[in-house]
């Protein structure tokens, strides 16, 4: 079974959303990330935290099937607190207090066995981690990143570097335009698309994700461009909205470790799978709706959302 | 063949878009209706002009198999002219000037031989002219409703008597949740689907449209609803967004029309086919894309589509 190596932000979250509040509760997108990949396929987690950090959530990591020899635990370090709420329509994020504490001086150390990963998820961090983890690996069949809004805007330059050296590299719409100068979704697509990657998947929110490709259509306003259009599964309501693109990008990476299979057929599956395991994360405070997730209700989703795009 | 009734606003529009501008065109609710259903199957048109309509914009509509004996052209009258441009992401209308000319006095009077129409779209106008209109048709195999914001605004209980009273209501998303006083969409469309319609569809523009209907599913937070979620054709470039829902209204009644067919899956593929004729219509000015567009065009995206969907 092929591993799935994570490296990324481990922290503890307070939020506030229309429904409700929790104060340091588990967070951080590796965090996120690792739990949903779990899912699918044995996890090896890169990242840092305080000698702060409760062991109840190491316990809970560790069951889960994820490897936690490459999370650095600094004695005497205070673990990375992100602060935040939501406006109305839960589509964004407005942060109050950062802490960086550990993570202000992280620096991604591999395992050696961790160097063979076949399947690498460079989650939202500094894209300079991002890079230094890449340098670690040997030769991973694929390499999927994310990035935010922040290292758009502070590091630009090497958040491009980054998405010319990944296989795949997954964002949110407002990330997709922010990092592209490009209003329209689609124009944003193809310009990213045209930095490398294989793969580039915009996650919409509420509205599912689309995934690009280069591709055989002639179509006059697409060319040479494959879309594949995922819905969401539908919600009527949403708890709290953070983690829910780790969770994406978790269970996509998860997927197609598990299947071992870079079909595009398989990538479109894998996207949905994504969709699917983010709409179970929403659905609770921190981690709590992801962690109870089973496979039978993530099977009943997925063919949930198979029956409401066909036609 | 049968034919489709289409009452609503005729109309002169002075649009202005990111792209440009342009001065009384040919616009109106019952008109980009009129072009889109013609596509599909000859149409019944009732709606209103004054003496100043251009005969040129006549002659087009004859010439595409729209029947005019429904359309009044009232002697000295002024038509109908609407003047507005569209916020940066393109989505939402903000209308500068209203002259409802011949309007103002408008009373749908159907023809004797318009009386027996099977499939009937009240499109965008006042809802007591929707109403009357529905007292003077016989028995209709399938009513059709669209609405707009203002209607919502002052005549509430209006809008609700129509939805209550038609088989299928088609409504942009954010005229749901005012319709509904729902943020949340699902939620929306469950609310507007307890009204009584077959089916509402909520249109998203460039995140597509779904379609809700009472159906089997058990899913806990979707319990007896079955949604369809088409994607919309992926556009590059919006021109000018005017007409875009009647489109997609008038090809879905249009296609229905034309097959005869009032199943669910024959329901989804009339939304796969309004999307994808209301995609066109965006691509330029007032109807010109609309009204060039050929069953060649309607064919190649309509499987983009299919292709984009498939997983």
């Amino acid at each position: 079974m092929n591993e799935v190596l994570i490296v990324g932000s481990v922290a503890l979250d307070s939020v506030e959303t229309p429904v409700g509040r929790i104060d340091n509760a588990l967070g951080g997108a590796a965090t996120y990330g690792s739990i949903a990949a779990s899912l699918f396929a044995p996890v090896h987690l890169v990242g840092v935290v305080g000698e702060d950090f409760p062991q109840e959530h190491l316990d809970f990591l560790k069951k889960r099937n994820v490897d936690l020899a490459g999370l650095q635990i600094i004695k005497g370090g205070n673990t990375f607190r992100w602060k935040g709420d939501y406006n109305a329509d839960l589509n964004q994020a407005v942060t109050h207090e950062t802490q960086l504490g550990v993570f202000e001086h992280f620096e991604p150390k591999l395992p050696e066995n961790y160097r063979d990963a076949q399947y690498v998820f460079l989650a939202n961090i500094n894209p300079e981690l991002q890079l230094s983890t890449l340098e670690q690996v040997k030769q991973p069949k694929l390499v999927l990143c994310d990035t935010m809004n922040l290292w758009i805007n502070i590091a630009r330059e090497h958040v491009l570097e980054v998405f010319r050296r990944v296989d795949i590299a997954v964002l949110n719409d407002g990330e997709a335009r922010l990092l592209t100068d490009q209003g329209n979704i689609i124009a944003a697509g193809r310009q990213l698309l045209d930095l490398g990657p294989r793969a580039i998947i915009i996650k919409k929110g509420e509205h599912g994700a689309l995934m690009f490709s280069k591709g055989e259509h002639p179509a006059s306003l697409s060319e040479g461009i494959d879309i594949f259009s995922a819905p969401s599964y539908p919600l009527e309501q949403v708890v709290d909205p953070t983690g829910a693109g780790d969770s994406f990008a978790g269970a996509f990476i998860g997927y197609l470790a598990k299947t071992d299979d870079l079909s595009m057929q398989n990538l479109r599956r894998a996207v949905v799978y994504g969709s699917v395991v983010a709409s179970t994360t929403v659905q609770d405070f921190s981690t709590a709706s992801l962690a109870a997730l089973t496979p039978d209700s993530i099977a009943y989703r997925y063919g949930y959302v198979r029956e409401m795009s066909k036609f």
